[in-house]
């Protein structure tokens, strides 16, 4: 990767709340137009996850959830709905930690994170709004990605990669930061080994998530009510395009000595 | 925070190889000054932490390091230099997990990372070079970045502030990541309990590990063979000002369920 001079995000103006079926590509062309960008090679659309998951009807109403032994189990320990349980576990491999408050999983998706990325906030529900709508992780946000940087490239000719991000809490560390859940284009993970550094040394560190450092970067200018500010457009960032996944930041639970 | 619309990340141009009792504030106050950008208030200077420790003096000749027993057991299981594992132990309170060739450990300083971010690459010895040679971290890298921040800030009459980070490995996730490891005037734990978010809910992700997500963007100008480009300005993040410390992102161990 030749290093940047220069990156700039950009929060995208109007973008309206989301609703089943309304079409993100669009959406984004029209902010990008009334904005007067151009999409040029090498820029990246940053979305958070909670346009996309509302985009494809990933809300769920908790009064049609029926909780199963198991969730009513985790929910008593854990002081949760166990409606809420019972669709954390059908969005999980396993639980990892359980404790008052939270519960810790990896998700089928294969990254670790609190309550299977299942939220609360920032959801109303179509009918009626108010606390029984929860909104779950996209099906498959790589595809998802996938998808809309076809659109993009379709509409506009330009050569872009797409990132869909989550805020996630961290082992040893205070506070939620963006990290990837779904990419497309975009190496997530940049692959050093071999560079030489200034003074000839094989580099040690040799492998950066780059995809991860970016959803950080986009994530600060969404802020957490993000609704209202959900796509970030990235300028200046040179990198080698590939088809990119969320998988490639996946630290497989053979080799992590932290599960 | 009010949240902006845009944030730029500019790597400062021409500053040259660091050397013990290099002052750092005049060579970002030159390399500022040659690329025409006036420090504004609210502005970040983010640097790598290998400049920061250079300056400082804290190259070690692995030739003057005398390995004790513990270093020698603990480099037998690791296959690594007992002389380099010596200096990991004085660095660090504990040691968290250990294999061959890694030895993740929790930092003097409070942080978990490996090797007690202890670098061989991007390092020449200042009289012979070659890989006896290593750098330890800085100090106490919260006051490092206070001394910069005040000498900016003396310098210019900007309110700016300083972070000075390094690239991590984490648990869960593959790649290395920028992080704080020393702050001064920026909020690097943004506490959003108390707000509400498009739909009145009260936020349920309430602490933003915002230094951390600065850290990440900066570092992806930087790259890993950092020592060309170490120092990124920021430009438009509004965020609120205070003193600010590394010691904010840092989770207390008996809270981490992780370690």
């Amino acid at each position: 990767m030749s290093r940047p001079e220069s990156v700039t995000l950009t929060a995208l103006p109007g973008i309206p709340l989301i609703r089943a079926g309304d079409d993100l590509a669009s959406l984004i062309l029209s902010s990008l137009s009334s904005a007067g960008v151009e999409l040029q090679d090498q820029d990246v659309i940053v979305l958070g996850q909670k346009i996309v998951s509302k985009a494809e009807g990933r809300l769920r109403n908790l009064a049609d959830v029926t909780p199963g032994e198991a969730a009513r189990r985790l929910a008593a320990e854990t002081e949760k709905d166990p409606r809420l349980v019972e669709l954390v576990l059908a969005e999980s491999r396993r639980v990892l930690r359980r404790r008052p408050g939270l519960i810790i999983v990896e998700h089928r998706l294969g990254f670790v994170c609190a309550n299977a990325g299942i939220d609360h906030s920032n959801v109303a529900g179509e009918d009626e709004g108010g606390e029984a709508w929860v909104l779950l992780l996209p099906e498959d946000p790589d595809a998802s990605a996938r998808r809309l940087r076809a659109r993009l490239t379709e509409a506009t000719g330009a050569r872009v990669s797409v990132l869909i991000i989550d805020s996630h809490g961290r082992a040893w560390r205070m506070g939620t930061v963006g990290v990837v859940i779904g990419a497309s284009g975009f190496p997530c993970l940049l692959d050093l080994r071999g560079n030489e550094d200034l003074f000839g040394y094989r580099l040690r560190v040799t492998e950066v998530g780059l995809g991860d450092e970016l959803a950080a970067a986009a994530s600060m200018l969404m802020g957490q009510a993000a609704e209202g500010r959900p796509v970030i457009h990235v300028r200046g960032l040179a990198y080698p395009a590939r088809d990119g996944s969320l998988v490639e930041l996946i630290r497989p639970a053979e080799e992590d000595l932290f599960r």
